[in-house]
């Protein structure tokens, strides 16, 4: 044995956060000594293409695993699946993990430590959670439960929450011509995003293709005995033979919380720009940590893929003694329904006013290509800009194919602090099977400033 | 009769820039009375949709005809087709216009005046130019004459120029089951434009449909007796029932340099950003004015539908006492070929260095869309930065559906600065059928960001 002291980043977490920061890390510094623990079979897979798979779109499920632990081992990471950290110890800087496959319990040693645990699906404290059938879609191994069931044969499905998830599931068993209805506590589908108004086309879109929608109706229990039968919400019964609960996800902080180091309101991993959370040497990315929404200034938790990939990125290269910071969010999300896309970006009014800024909007219906083409489609624009100076804050896309992706002239726009004016005259790309004359995003920023002026 | 004397407005040409701002006159003093004269039968239409109709995507003709002249009627404004005016008398303050359809000449007073006499198709001095079955694609009298070609039977066309519209008009002919040569003089497909060795691949896509595509070849004659039969371009006969010329335009400015007005090097008419021209009370906009290009500082003359209604726009405010400036272009430009698409926006490194600025390019390929769905395509992004800042200067697109449109995302950055780094962050909406987890153009952004450190 020689004398040089190898250091070593363990991972705790081996999906788009961990595996993204690991690979940076490796790449910086190949003397690191990597070793990413995974509690589940799985490990750096596109969570957000599950539903892609259920469908049958994708296939097979092989193709939704970015690298594989052969990859990884080839690039200097030593990825254990099935190996699952139960605690951390910041003075030892020791990881407890245990051994799924044999049950064994061992400690390993880290100088850095990643935490990178990601988010799990909400389950509602209600009756019946636990009855066979009952789903919820996060993991690879739920949405290959999730293809089991829709291959099986023809049913009925319900699905509680009608945000991004309940939508792209209704669209995957729609598609396999099962009986699907979305049930939403909440006055509108997507409320956390889109207003209410922009979600009635979403809706008429959904319900054109036979799924039922609920909205504003709480659902009670859930029916059966031994294996779900129903649903029961708005003191109605629904028949279901499965059940999807897609009520949003949770930060997995309770390690790093019982280890000492600090959550945020959200319930996440405090970090800095940096993603360097209250403890000395221990990083966190992901799902599991707060970042920073550029817009209000607030530290926000969210789950997506693309945070997931950017604060890994982020960490891995401060890990290894580089400097850079992560320059926030501004949420943009973005879904289809068949040919209707959905996107946003920013706030609304009332995150604005929240965060102590006076905004107004500006709504505005067009059409994604030339009116005399055959596929123009209807489109609609908000945009929200802070009143006086116009500046962009936010926006919100409703339209057919092509309207969705314009959301990132609106991200970066505000981005970079753009106004309406700015943006209503920039020189945006013209052609029949693209664009009317005037994009109707030139037109949203010319009524959005004139409202912003008021 | 009263004794207020009514000021008149007079616009010469009525198409898109001339009836954006005859339209925004009236909207802005509905005491101004305006006179349109237009040489043609036709006013107010979509020229870019043309190609669209010769393919029979778009029927009838009307389609493409944004307003009628009774439309303008009802807005206030005298909308005169065939009547040309030919000669500017800037002293009296008179136009002469001949009505085609009595063979009259009279003058007409004004106290403003808008030339917006737009574009003719280039007709270079070749024999064989002026045989029966050569045609241009301006108007929309030359979109029915080539609509009646394509309709009346199979054949073989030639198209001269493989441009944009040299392009759409292969599309059209071939969708239609022609045989379509394009032949280009220049070594590359959209050379003014594009850089060679991403013009590849829209070769590639173009001959996948049986186009054949001969570059670097010139046009030596047009052959046949009274009617075209074939074009003898690089020593070699190419038979042709029929020729379409798309070597581009040139402004229509003899009326305005006649008049004493002043013309730039592009031989179009000087404007300043106001788009007043060198005489007082005399204003230009659209296909035969120049326009300042953001990056390079420089009047260039452009033939584009946006750039037509956005200048028309500014001097209809203007002519009415208001106080806008036209921001400049970025010469953003996009186009299709069935499935692919090729878009444009701000310099290449040669049009950067010719103004004084030093610039890198970065180039990378991916997909539109996640790699394990079915739909994702390829695509290609090129990025000019300058040297050291990193700062935005142009970009170049090829790629399947949804590669085109991303090109806004540059325009917009080069409109406001931006440098490759601020983009390489920007929070760009995912999901699998949209995009993979970081956006092609992030990565470019980050590609560019590294070239211009070097």
């Amino acid at each position: 044995m020689g004398t040089v002291m190898t250091e070593r980043l363990v991972v705790i977490g081996a999906d788009a956060a961990g595996m993204t920061a690991a690979s940076q890390a490796r790449r910086r510094n190949r003397q690191l000594d990597v070793v990413a623990f995974e509690k589940t079979g799985f490990a750096s897979y596109a969570a957000c293409g599950e539903p892609y798979y259920i469908s049958g779109e994708v296939d097979p499920i092989d193709k939704l695993i970015a690298r594989t632990p052969e990859q990884f081992a080839k690039a200097g990471i030593d990825l254990r699946l099935r190996h699952e950290v139960m605690a951390i110890d910041l003075d030892r800087r020791v990881v407890e993990v245990r051994n799924h496959d044999d049950d064994t319990t061992s400690e390993t040693g880290f100088d850095t430590l990643l935490i990178a645990t990601g988010a799990r699906a909400f389950v509602p404290p209600m009756p019946g959670a636990d009855l066979e059938g009952v789903h919820t879609l996060r993991t690879l191994g739920d949405a290959e439960a999730l293809r089991s069931v829709a291959e099986a044969g023809l049913g009925s499905i319900v699905i509680v929450g009608a945000g991004y998830i309940g939508i792209e599931v209704a669209e995957a068993f729609e598609a396999r011509g099962w009986t699907v209805t979305l049930v939403e506590a909440l006055p509108s589908i997507m409320a956390r995003t889109l207003d209410a108004d922009l979600s009635v086309g979403v809706v008429e879109a959904i319900e054109r293709r036979n799924v039922r929608v609920l909205t504003g109706v709480m659902v009670e229990r859930i029916e059966g005995d031994g294996r779900v039968s129903g649903v029961r919400a708005g003191g109605q019964s629904i028949d279901a033979d499965v059940v999807v609960l897609a009520v949003g996800g949770r930060p997995v902080s309770e390690l790093a919380g019982e280890a000492g180091i600090e959550l945020g309101a959200s319930g996440a991993i405090v970090v800095d720009d940096h993603q360097l959370t209250s403890a000395e040497g221990v990083w966190s990315a992901g799902d599991c940590a707060e970042v920073r929404h550029r817009v209000t200034g607030e530290m926000v938790n969210l789950h997506l893929g693309t945070v997931a990939n950017k604060t890994g990125r982020i960490a891995g290269i401060n890990m290894t003694g580089g400097d850079a910071s992560f320059p926030g969010v501004l949420a943009t999300a973005i879904t289809r329904f068949h040919d209707l896309e959905v996107s946003v970006t920013g706030v609304r009014p009332e995150d604005a006013e929240a965060a102590g800024i006076d905004a107004v909007v500006a709504t505005v219906g067009g059409l994604t290509a030339a009116h005399y083409m055959p596929d123009a489609s209807d489109m609609t624009i908000r945009l929200t800009v802070q009143r006086g100076t116009g500046t962009i804050l936010g926006a919100q896309i409703v339209g057919g194919p092509g309207a969705g992706k314009r959301i990132d002239v609106f991200a970066s726009a505000i981005w970079q602090g753009m106004t309406a004016t700015d943006l209503e005259w920039v020189d945006f790309a013209y052609a029949p099977p693209f664009a009317p004359v005037w994009d109707l995003m030139a037109i949203a920023a010319r009524k959005a400033a004139a409202a912003a002026r008021k």
